[in-house]
């Protein structure tokens, strides 16, 4: 090693550095694993330790590992630097009443559907969650209170699982009481009981365009109307747009995904998020929060919720286990601030309580399962899912598309050129087994007619990729 | 015997049946208990086993025994036969929003709160429930598909859950198929979805009066109104009154419960059912039918539902397992006719799924689990408690104290002299740690005002009569 050193000029661990940094481009060390430790690392190449670690934060610099605290270096999932990112959408001049069409039931419901590559629904592949675990969790927490099963769970929510949700907002820097908690049915009810605490039917909703077509769905169910936001795939809701609809519409709530927009994957930055805040105050209107993604990021920190800005209770904070631990429980949470009497109101009328035994299965997984490992886990392989996700996508898709570039979670926004009509792709793809959520399923106005948000939880294999060339191909066809 | 037969000008069976009558009076044979099998009496008494016979059908037509199918003999549960029933309200004169006050939340909030006596909420006590068993099969429903943890339940309905209900209404005179019924988190959401998929806000519900307090609060939160319909204590909604009031308000739904309506116990007729649907067409309008006592008949036949007459799909029938088999389970389900894909589409948009592991329970439970073994152990008991509640309720209040007479269920509708003021008797009662629900929270009106709904699901011991007790004198101190 030291010849090698002698004969460049650049510094050893520049060397070392550049040596590793041929094994990432070369597929050698792979995207989302994680590089020998530094002891070993000095081991291997007779290097000392230090050299090791100057050579790794030269690595961590130019982007091609991350340090993970307690774990160690990995190599980071890059894209394509050259890979255009999606356009931001115009503003809606008046707001409109949602008229959703079926197809969003038909992309929902098939993508359960055995046989189907399921592009459509965000939803990650079972083996990605620890069903097997979860079940004995379920068998124990029955049993350990069967009486439970006997009594309405008439207080809403089960304390040591609220307190725990609690501790975790505490540590991503958003302070609230275990019993400003209601749980639901999943984050779809939270949504659905936020919604209905804030507005009366008529009312006018602000949400984020693209916005994840659940919400346009629940919004249409409520017979309320929508004006769209014009959001940036690389930091959110445009406020200058979100302003200018506060000064032209009777804004009555706005629906906000601030960590990993559901369908973008874009993460708006804390001072943003305050300014966010600021606005909301300024024009007395309440924020629903939409979290689930929260604790899916790739970067080191668990991005802050718009909630730990919130001084008077105007944001109603939503969530679930859905995307974490398992959307089969549908065990889901509001910290709806100053709504909380309203919304445990109508929690009541809505489906009275949640099953307190998936309540106690959740909070004694959540300390007793694995929790926190299980949750690197899952971020790095759908870090590494969307990585490669997106280099087949640019491969098979025609050129001219474009891609989001998901800071978390495990969905990405596909924009193909504008003479792919995602509408006929889908119809198309369907015939070939394969299930899409088509663009126009993201918006109440004629938009994103060429896009498609591509559900990346799936584990990659030859199916996955065969599916994504046929897809591609497909496309290609049309042009 | 040939002796006392002899002596006596009466028949042999009538003498028997004579003697038998004053073990039943003297309190010997008790209410809900078992006779000696015709055999075991023939071998006893030294007659003929058609004497026994004889005898037994004469008490039975006496009203103090009862014949069970494939069972035996049991002494009939008796009331008082001179005890008064409580009076049918009168109409009124145009549709109300529902103004529900906090109490509503009071009374069920502690319904659950350990030391306080639970006449409130109309829930059994969970030793009536089979908790032990179901919690052993819950865990192995999670085991034996720990997969489906992994997946979102969006086909909303697990096949032999449904079937097996499909398969019970056959049996009980309605014929469903599996694939009509949407399963729900409980009976709340089968009425909540049921609600919104026939009206819109604004519009106004027909509902009988006195109603469970809990369509009540549905309603309001739907911003929906509501018009009452007197409703007799004995065979249920008054169909001069309904027409009357289809004729003077736009009524867009009627809620009804023909099946051991909640407060008042009543079953309603099958003629008068036919004739009910027969309006229901003439009008044009829809029915939403809460069935949840209907498996809780004391009579030998579990009534048929008003869905058995329903040609043209208006019924939604909504129930739930809730009364049942375990109210903690939240499994319900909904028969929405007509009305399903609109259903469906609210149950995606509420709750999106109901959790798969517990329907998988509950089919497990109906399969292997002995529930109709079950059922009839606490039809029993809850006939048993039923008796048990009035007579000591006709001891210890004040005279002049109404009762009404369940045909089925566990509630009893008690109503006091004018004078009493049963919001008061809630408060003052509280302070005694005894929880009651109030007529007041049955209504939209001033009604109800010395009524009081009396949960009889609770086994009787020394504390519930000391807590009977406590009422009638507390009821009595206000006179």
């Amino acid at each position: 090693m030291i010849a090698t050193a002698a004969k460049s000029a650049a510094p050893l661990y520049v060397t070392l550095a550049d040596s590793l940094q041929g094994l990432v481009e070369q597929g050698t060390l792979r995207p989302g694993h994680r590089v020998p430790s530094v002891r070993r690392m000095a081991l291997q190449r007779d290097v000392s330790i230090s050299t090791v670690l100057q050579a790794y934060t030269v690595l961590e610099n130019r982007g091609y590992l991350e340090a993970r605290p307690q774990s160690g270096y990995y190599v980071r999932p890059r894209l394509p630097l050259d890979a255009p990112e999606p356009r931001m959408a115009r503003p809606m001049a008046k707001a409109s009443y949602v008229g959703v069409n079926d197809l969003t039931a038909e992309v929902v419901m098939r993508s359960a559907e055995p046989g189907l590559v399921p592009f459509g629904a965000a939803c990650p592949d079972a083996s990605l969650f620890p069903v097997k675990k979860l079940a004995r969790f379920i068998g124990s927490a029955a049993r350990s209170d069967a009486g439970a099963l006997g009594r309405y769970a008439m207080n809403w929510a089960y304390e040591p699982l609220t307190r725990e949700i609690a501790r975790r907002y505490l540590h991503a820097g958003a302070s609230l009481a275990h019993d400003e908690l209601v749980v639901t049915i999943g984050c779809s009810e939270a949504l659905n009981l936020s919604l209905r605490a804030v507005t009366k039917p008529g009312d006018t909703v602000a949400v984020e365009t693209p916005a994840y077509f659940g919400i346009l769905e629940i919004i249409q169910s409520l017979n309320l109307r929508v004006v769209e936001i014009p959001t940036d795939p690389r930091d959110g809701l445009s406020l200058e747009a979100f302003r200018d609809a506060l000064e032209r519409h009777e804004v009555k709530a706005l629906f906000v995904m601030p960590a990993f927009q559901n369908p973008l994957g874009t993460c708006m930055p804390d001072e943003k998020k305050e300014a966010l805040y600021e606005l909301l105050a300024e024009y007395d209107v309440p924020a629903i929060e939409d979290d689930i993604y929260g604790d899916l990021h790739f970067s080191e920190r668990r991005p802050k919720p718009l909630k730990a800005w919130d001084r008077d209770g105007r944001v109603l904070l939503c969530s679930s286990f859905g995307k974490t631990l398992a959307p089969g429980l549908r065990v889901g949470w509001v910290a709806p601030g100053r709504y909380l009497e309203r919304v445990q109101r109508l929690k009541f009328t809505n489906t009275l309580g949640t099953p307190v035994v998936l309540q106690k299965t959740v909070s004694d997984f959540l300390r007793d399962g694995g929790y926190d490992h299980h949750l690197r886990s899952i971020r790095r392989a759908y870090q590494n899912q969307l990585h490669l996700f997106s280099q087949a996508i640019l491969r098979y898709f025609p050129t001219g598309t474009r891609l989001s570039r998901p800071q978390g979670g495990f969905v990405l926004w596909v924009e193909l050129p504008s003479r792919v009509d995602t509408l006929r792709l889908h119809g198309d793809a369907l015939k070939q087994r394969i299930n899409t959520a088509p663009g126009a399923l993201f918006s109440v106005k004629d938009r994103y007619k060429n896009c498609l948000r591509m559900n990346c939880g799936l584990p990659w294999t030859p199916t996955v990729e065969a599916a994504l060339k046929i897809l591609g191909e497909l496309a290609k066809g049309q042009l």
